[in-house]
């Protein structure tokens, strides 16, 4: 049968991961596939590497690749998202099918590209874009296609989950994040993972496909793991929780939740257990409940299985079209119910924790639990202080903003007040 | 557009969560399948229940489900094997589409079936049969398709897992069993689920689309939990295992592994975590390595989920082709290797470890760790004697079966001798 004729865009770890899955899987993915999958055009910017296969012609003008007339499918591994996003419009001008795993293409870009690419009526493929490994786009567009989602929650950037997981073993986040660039997990400018940027646009296109809202990564409320504290780490622990740095989307009756943030999660769940650079998501939808997928989040090969799996279905003539915008609108996060894990550094003197319980309970703010050490006494300047831990139930964010804003203002409240949300995601319903 | 038209077969638990799962979600399984799935024709033995939708011919012979013109797919949810396998060779013969849950009919049926199904062009969806509302076929057929599998392992039979669960927290079988029976997790004979029956078909099936092992769960190794005691999960969880019963399938050099059985695994394993009824699936593949699936393994909506993936792949016309017997063997038992946990029961006498430590060196096994309690010391008449635990490192079976049967035959050894297989199951690589 004739073959697929795919041209790869970049030989980077992604374009150099396709190349070598191929290479060694080809004859079962031909199997799989239907027909043969082959390279039959390659460019980079970069001068011809030797990882370029014999025969196949090679050139540093990326253009040059759509234009060939053999190359049906146009793999993009050229990264970044201006560049990228030109290939694209390129492709769909001539009617050649997309298969990419750039996120941030997607998440910036899909809202415009995602629409043109169908009126085209061509297929675009984008499994690497989330959860590398994992086959998680296939299983929330297809294998879950029946149910409807209530809610998403995910380990979506491995490098987040690595520094969590160092820092739960004792590490301060200098150090963590140090650990994470010495092993190639984290970027020389660590921002975009550490501050979850990386994160809000994967959950922006998991967000899109479970509940059909418009791609908009600025929508996510995005918060990073940067101010998190071994403290923290300690006391969720005394509390029975772990923190992970979460995306969550849920459907509520006033719109769909997006928000990525540190998340104590009780420590019994799967999810709480997920460590080092492997990300998992957990998705409750009403016929199946909750359902978890587990891998790898990144790397050369995980990210060019995905890659492969679009290619096959590309061969087999298999698509689907999940809307990219049905109309459903975002929920500020002002309006987001969460229960909170407070850290409260107030003075050690009798009648504090009245106080703070009293504006609690004015802003309608039930307590779950409180941690008061004394031997957590510290000092600054001549002035004794102690954290005060508490636990809140289920409230209105805006609510709680009122709360900390009041709290932070009494006296007795000597430093920055630290909040982190709260989730239960239960797994087995 | 034309609606995919659809023939029920069967109103049991299966068949009315596939009409309630379709009246529930019907607009958004339509936008997602590109056309209205629509049930055009009942049929079940039992008379005409409340459950069936209004203007929707019923009746109560099976065929004629198969002989309306209009049904283009027929779903089986009828039940046992051999009036399943009846009614699948009459879609194959009347070339029509063919949707089931049933693993004991595609297990046992699927080598004569499938490739008749295939030579026919109708597309067989079976996502409901393996580990219920967990899009686990789909992962493994589609999503992994780049990749080659080199082993599986999973809790897939909710029954045991839930008695194993039970009985970590202290209760024996026996009432583990009833407490499960009480829930409605094992049937009244319990033996299909609990001697390892079901997980075996299970497990063929997921071999096959791994491996392209022909389909034949008589060539799974099948050993059930019944003959567990609480006292080897103490022991275990002493040595930092979990006892869990596995599906195993493996690729080697010479052949498949296949097979099911009681199994301890690292305690940090997620799958050491999963518990209760749920089921989770951990597939190790050259270019993920390894990537775990978790959810319901049964229940009415997590398999009419499964049912309508399979049925939304038909409207859009979505196939996949994974060959069901590429000629591969399986491997026999006696050549597999794994590590052992081993309860021995000897007197409580000098030199008795020596002798066993003995047999086993013979026989090239080495010990990993041992355990021998002074104060588990109990009687059998006059004769007091210990249960010796020993961990051994990896050895292939037949050489265990060697020295099983030499240290049983010693005079010191009171009692039959308990083996438990050991993996470690990297979740990791």
């Amino acid at each position: 049968m004739q073959p697929l004729q795919i041209g790869l865009c970049g030989l980077g770890t992604v374009g150099q991961g396709v190349l070598s899955l191929l290479h060694a899987n080809g004859a079962s993915i031909a199997r799989q596939a239907g027909r043969p999958i082959e390279i039959v055009r390659i460019a980079s910017r970069t001068p011809k590497p030797a990882v370029v296969p014999a025969g196949v012609p090679f050139s540093t003008t990326i253009g040059d690749v759509v234009a060939d007339p053999r190359v049906e499918v146009v793999v993009e591994a050229i990264g970044g998202v201006d560049s990228a996003a030109l290939l694209f419009q390129q492709c769909i001008d001539a009617r050649k099918h997309f298969v990419t795993a750039n996120k941030a293409l997607i998440a910036t870009r899909g809202a415009q590209l995602l629409p043109a690419a169908r009126r085209a009526g061509i297929f675009v493929g984008f499994e690497g874009a989330v959860a590398g490994g994992i086959p998680i786009i296939k299983a929330l567009r297809e294998g879950l296609a029946g149910n409807s989602i209530n809610w998403i929650a995910g380990i979506i950037n491995g490098t987040s989950n690595f520094i969590l997981t160092e820092m739960a073993a004792g590490n301060d986040f200098a150090k963590a994040l140090a650990d994470a660039q010495a092993l190639g997990y984290a970027e020389a400018n660590p921002t975009f993972d550490v501050e979850g940027i990386d994160a809000a646009h994967k959950l922006a296109i998991l967000a899109t496909l479970a509940f059909g809202i418009r791609l908009d990564p600025d929508a996510v409320f995005t918060e990073g793991i940067s101010r998190i504290s071994i403290e923290d780490l300690d006391y969720s622990a005394a509390l029975g929780y772990r923190i992970k740095h979460l995306g969550i989307a849920r459907r509520t009756a006033a719109g769909i939740e997006m928000r990525v943030h540190p998340t104590l999660i009780p420590e019994q769940r799967l999810l709480a257990k997920v460590d080092g650079v492997m990300n998992a998501v957990v998705i409750n939808s009403d016929a199946v409940g909750s359902s978890m997928y587990y891998g790898p989040g990144a790397g050369a090969l995980p990210t060019a299985s995905a890659v492969l799996a679009d290619l096959i279905d590309i061969a087999r003539g298999n698509s689907v079209d999940v809307p990219t915008d049905i109309g459903v609108n975002a929920l500020p996060i002002a309006e987001v119910s969460t229960a909170y894990y407070l850290r409260i550094p107030a003075v050690d003197q009798p009648g504090v924790l009245a106080k703070v319980a009293q504006i609690l309970s004015v802003n309608g703010i039930s307590i779950e639990a409180v941690i008061q050490r004394e031997h957590a006494i510290r000092s600054t300047g001549d002035v004794p202080w102690v954290p005060v831990i508490i636990l809140t139930h289920r409230v209105i964010e805006r609510s709680m903003d009122v709360a900390v804003a009041a709290i932070q203002n009494l006296k007795e409240v000597v430093h920055r007040i630290t909040r982190i949300r709260v989730e239960t995601l239960d797994e087995h319903a």
